[in-house]
């Protein structure tokens, strides 16, 4: 787990990348950036972890990613990788170790059209919680979010495997988990109660040592995320 | 390009997939499914194209893929690939002939991340045309849209190459045009007043045959889409 300090405002410029490592701009609680640690670890590829204030960003951020967003992937040669997915799918391309898409371009296929559907649960998890910050009636949200991972349960179920690639867990399950670990956090746990193979999936994914490496406990998250919403992040916390 | 009528609800199913080919389902005025006919006509893959109709769909659409859009691809063996980026990814690396994608993960990444960017530009495409026939003030978003525009420009004015992945058309290119070549028909040309490069790119597009195979012209999209927003969408106009 990185356990450096954001950088924030003001704060200098890394040194370039070490040549026989990759560098990733994180923030230990972003889920996007989640899903790069957990490749990162997955596939033991030797990296550096600078995090980012996402509030303060430190100036010379911007000219490494203009959007400012985590994560970035960085290389010795300069070359910058942008967005969560893309970020994924070049280190698997690039790195030896465990492969985590399909060699087949159909079951490659077929893991980019269950993350797309699963990019339409993303919105909930975090809408939900707003919603409920706001005083607003979120049954509908929720009964929205059961309907779609009861899809997810199904597919499960269908497959009589315990990860969505198979018996091992592959990229899929990577890239679906740090939302589905916010869940707790978000009190949105009770959306899994008649998904009882999406349930069974949390355990598997949870023995992980990647999965263990980069997720936080419940408290953790939900006191990051207190912090978040009262406008001051405490980007540090547990540090 | 399709000359067969759009299959309609209670049009019986189309027989199995020949062997020696792919199916396309699509639709002739359909931006996204293009993107798949401007792949499959590059690369020379024998296919054949059954057309939906998107606003009666038939039943027996929803079997192959659940949320009714196209494009789809189905193989002889039954698998089926939804998604337009998904699909052409799929094409290009299952079919040999001409390389659409960068074979270096680093070259695939940049393709991948410049198309992130231009789907921020895709939705103005369409919005503009809406809040117009609305009767909103649309200066707003089409000063968002030059801006956006401006730094496509500059991408290729950076580069000196006649298309965004070099001297030759690659993936990226393919996967703008669709909605690029609706510009006109939508009375957006003069928000590309300001990008001469992206003027000439269009033109260097227009050349290409498998461009010119799948591109309708000007008055034929007007009329498509005003059918379209009539609620009556004519989508076997001109066969």
């Amino acid at each position: 787990m990185a356990t450096e300090k954001a950088f924030t405002k003001g704060c200098a410029a890394p040194g370039p990348v070490p040549k026989d490592s990759i560098r990733i701009y994180s923030m230990r609680f972003c889920p996007f950036a989640q899903r790069t640690r957990l490749v990162l670890h997955a596939k033991g590829i030797k990296h550096e972890t600078i995090n980012i204030n996402l509030k303060d960003k430190p100036e010379w951020y911007f000219s490494k990613n203009p959007s400012g967003s985590v994560p970035t992937l960085e290389t010795p040669a300069g070359e910058v990788i942008c967005e969560s997915l893309i970020t994924c799918d070049y280190l698997d391309e690039v790195y030896p170790g465990k492969q985590l898409l399909p060699s087949s371009p159909y079951g490659k296929a077929q893991q980019k059209m269950r993350l797309e559907h699963f990019s339409k649960v993303v919105p909930y998890i975090f809408n939900i919680p707003m919603g409920r910050r706001k005083g607003e009636d979120v049954s509908g949200l929720e009964a929205e979010m059961k309907e779609k991972l009861a899809k997810f349960d199904k597919d499960l179920v269908d497959k009589k495997t315990k990860f969505f690639g198979g018996n091992s867990i592959t990229m899929i399950d990577y890239m679906m988990w740090p939302f589905m670990a916010r869940m707790a956090a978000f009190d949105l746990q009770h959306c899994l109660d008649h998904t009882p193979a999406l349930k069974k999936w949390m355990e598997h994914m949870s023995e992980d040592p990647s999965v263990k490496e980069t997720t936080h406990d419940v408290d953790t998250y939900k006191t990051f995320y207190k912090s978040y919403h009262e406008g001051k992040p405490n980007f540090d916390y547990g540090l």
